[in-house]
C-alpha cells in the first residue's frame, strides 16, 4: 500500500496515469491555499469533474475504507485538504460543511498569522487563538484533522495539547537534518507523535538537506534516524510534489492576496520559482525508488509498509470519522 | 410509517417533539426559497446545529435507509430541499455540491421565471431553458429530485419528459378539486405520474377547497378520487405546514428580493399573512386524524400505508442515489 499524504500538482490525465504506474493507492491533495469558502467549493467542483471524467483512474476518498476500495479496483483514492483555514472564513459552522464535502485535513495556518494560529514566518508566535480553540474542538468532533505543517512551533505544540484527537504534520522534515523554517524541531515532532499524531516526510527541495542535490541515501537515513527517535508508526510520506505547476502558482502559494509586495518564502529573488526536484524523485512513478532506498538503509516488514502507506491508512481509519463513530465507515 | 414530504416550520424543540408525538418518521424540509449558495449553506449549518442539539429527536436524512434507522431509534429523519434553484446560482457544478451536503429535492422554479423553468405566476410559460436541460441531466446523474410544485404547466410537463428519472410535485392538489394557480391539472399530474413520479397532497389552506374551512372528509375524498384516476402508488403527503412562522416569512417566500412592491401570491392585501390551518390539522400531532380520515373514505392496507409514507420511502429508495448506484445505500 502506497499513500502520499500531500501533493499539489497541476492535475491532468497524465498525472493520474503516473499515479497508477507508481502504485499510489491514495493521495491527500491540497485544494486551498488562500481560497475563501466559495472559491474552495469551485475546487471541490473541479475534482468532481475529474472523478466523472477519469472513473477508471481516480475516486473520491472520504474514509480509510476508500483506500481499500481503490486498491481493489486499481485506482487512486483522492483525499482533500487545505493548507490554510481560509475556506472556513470566520464561520465555525463551515468546519462540518467542508468535512461533509470531503475535506479531511486543514492547516490552522499557512505561513502567516491566521484567525486560528501563528504561521512559521511570523516574528512572534502567540499560540492558538480564541477562535482556534473553538475550531480545534469542532474539527475533533466532525473528524477534520488538524495539520500544523506551516505553523510556528508554539502554535503547533499547543494544538497537539489542546486537540483531543491526534494531529498531523502532513509534509515536513526534521530541523536538525535541514534547518529550514518549515522543518520541525524535536520538541515539536515529539508533541505531535506523543499525541498519536503523524508526520509525513517531504520531498520539496527547500525541506531537504542540500535541497535539489539531496541524495536518496541521505533522505532515507534521515527517515531511519527519525523513526528510531520517535517510533516508526508515526511517520509516512507527504512529498509536497507540485508537479507541472507554473511558477505563478508558487507565487500564489506564498503571496495569495495578502500582500502587494512579493514575498519569496523559501525561495529568493534570484530563485523565485519552484526548485527542481531531486533526480531520484520527479513524479509519482518514482515511489518504487523511494521504497528501494528505504530498504537499502535497513527498512523491512511492517516498518517499511508503515512508512510507505499503512501508517497513514491507520491514521485515516481512526481520525476521519465523527468522534465516537469510528466503526461506521469501516 | 409516516412521511411528510414538505414542511417549512419555524423549527424548535417543541416542533421536534410534536413530530415524535405524531409518529412522523421522516420529513422533507425546505431550506431555501430565494437564498443564494452561501446563504443556503448557512441553513445547512443551522440544521447541523439542531442535529447536534437534539440527537434523540431528529437525525439527518440522506437515503431511504435513514428513514428505517429513524424508525429503529425513535427519531424523525430530516431530508432537505429547495423551492427555487437559487442555491445553485448559475453554476451547474453546485448541483453535486448541494447533493453532497444533503439536498434531495430542488424546484426548477418558484413562482417566477428562473434560470431553469417558468413559475406558475408568470404570464407566459416558455418551458425548460437551455440551462434547465443541462441541470435536469446533472440532477438525474447525482440523485437530486426535480420538484415542479411551483412551476407552470408546460415547464412541468417538459421536465417530466426530459428527466430520465421520476420527478415530483412535493406539495399541491388537483386543480379540478380546488382551482388555485398552484394546483395541478390532470395532464400535469398524468405527465408526472406516468414517468414514475410522485405528488404529495398539500394542506396549505390556499390549496384546499374552501381554504381553511375545508373538511377532512372533502380532503380525503379528493385523495380517493385522485388515486383512482392515477394509481395509489404515486401519491403521498406534503402538508406544506408552515407552523409558528411569523407573517414576515410568507412575505419573504413571495417577494424574496426580486421586487420592491409587495406581491401577495395566493393571499391578498386584505389577508396578506399565513392563512389559518383547517381545524383538523394544526401540527404534526394530527397525522393520526388524517390517517383516520383516509380510513373513513375506504383506504386500508397497502394503499393507506403507501399514502401515509411508504410511497415516499419507495421513491427515496430509487431516486436519491447517484444514477446506477441505487443499491449502495440500502
Amino acid at each position: 500500500m502506497r499513500i502520499d499524504n500531500l501533493q499539489y500538482a497541476n492535475w491532468s490525465e497524465k498525472i493520474f496515469r503516473q499515479l497508477r504506474e507508481g502504485g499510489v493507492d491514495a493521495i491527500h491533495v491540497t485544494i486551498a491555499y488562500h481560497e475563501n469558502f466559495r472559491e474552495t467549493v469551485l475546487n471541490f467542483e473541479q475534482w468532481n469533474r475529474w472523478f466523472e471524467q477519469y472513473p477508471d483512474l481516480i475516486m473520491k476518498g472520504q474514509w480509510a475504507s476508500d483506500v481499500d476500495q481503490a486498491i481493489e479496483t486499481g485506482r487512486t483514492a483522492v483525499f482533500f485538504g487545505f493548507q490554510n483555514p481560509s475556506p472556513i472564513e470566520d464561520d465555525i459552522g463551515l468546519v462540518e460543511i467542508v468535512h461533509t464535502l470531503g475535506a479531511r485535513f486543514m492547516q490552522l495556518s499557512y505561513n502567516n498569522q491566521s484567525l486560528l494560529a501563528t504561521g512559521c514566518y511570523e516574528a512572534e508566535d502567540t499560540g492558538i487563538t480564541r477562535m482556534g480553540k473553538q475550531v480545534i474542538k469542532e474539527m475533533n468532533r466532525v473528524g477534520l484533522v488538524v495539520d500544523m505543517s506551516h505553523s510556528a512551533d508554539r502554535s503547533t505544540i499547543e494544538a497537539a495539547d489542546i486537540s483531543e484527537r491526534p494531529i498531523a504534520i502532513t509534509h515536513a522534515n526534521p530541523y536538525d537534518w535541514s534547518p529550514a523554517l518549515r522543518n520541525k524541531k524535536d520538541d515539536v515532532i515529539r508533541a505531535v507523535t506523543e499525541n498519536g499524531g503523524m508526520m509525513g516526510f517531504s520531498l520539496y527541495p527547500h525541506h531537504l538537506q542540500n535541497k535539489s542535490d539531496c541524495t536518496l541515501e541521505s533522505f532515507c537515513e534521515m527517515i531511519a534516524r527519525t523513526v528510531d527517535k520517535f517510533g516508526a508508526e508515526h511517520f509516512g510520506i507527504g512529498t509536497d510534489l507540485c508537479q507541472d505547476q507554473p511558477d505563478s502558482v508558487v507565487e500564489w502559494m506564498r503571496v495569495g492576496r495578502w500582500s502587494k509586495e512579493i514575498d519569496y518564502g523559501e525561495g529568493s529573488a534570484a530563485a523565485p520559482g519552484f526548485p527542481p526536484m531531486p533526480a531520484w524523485f520527479n513524479d509519482n512513478r518514482d515511489f518504487g525508488k523511494l521504497e528501494n532506498g528505504l530498504r537499502a538503509v535497513g527498512f523491512e516488514g511492517a516498518d517499511l509498509a508503515g512508512i510507505m502507506g499503512r501508517n497513514w491508512h491507520n491514521f485515516y481509519e481512526t481520525n476521519f470519522c465523527a468522534a465516537g463513530e469510528t466503526a461506521q465507515h469501516e
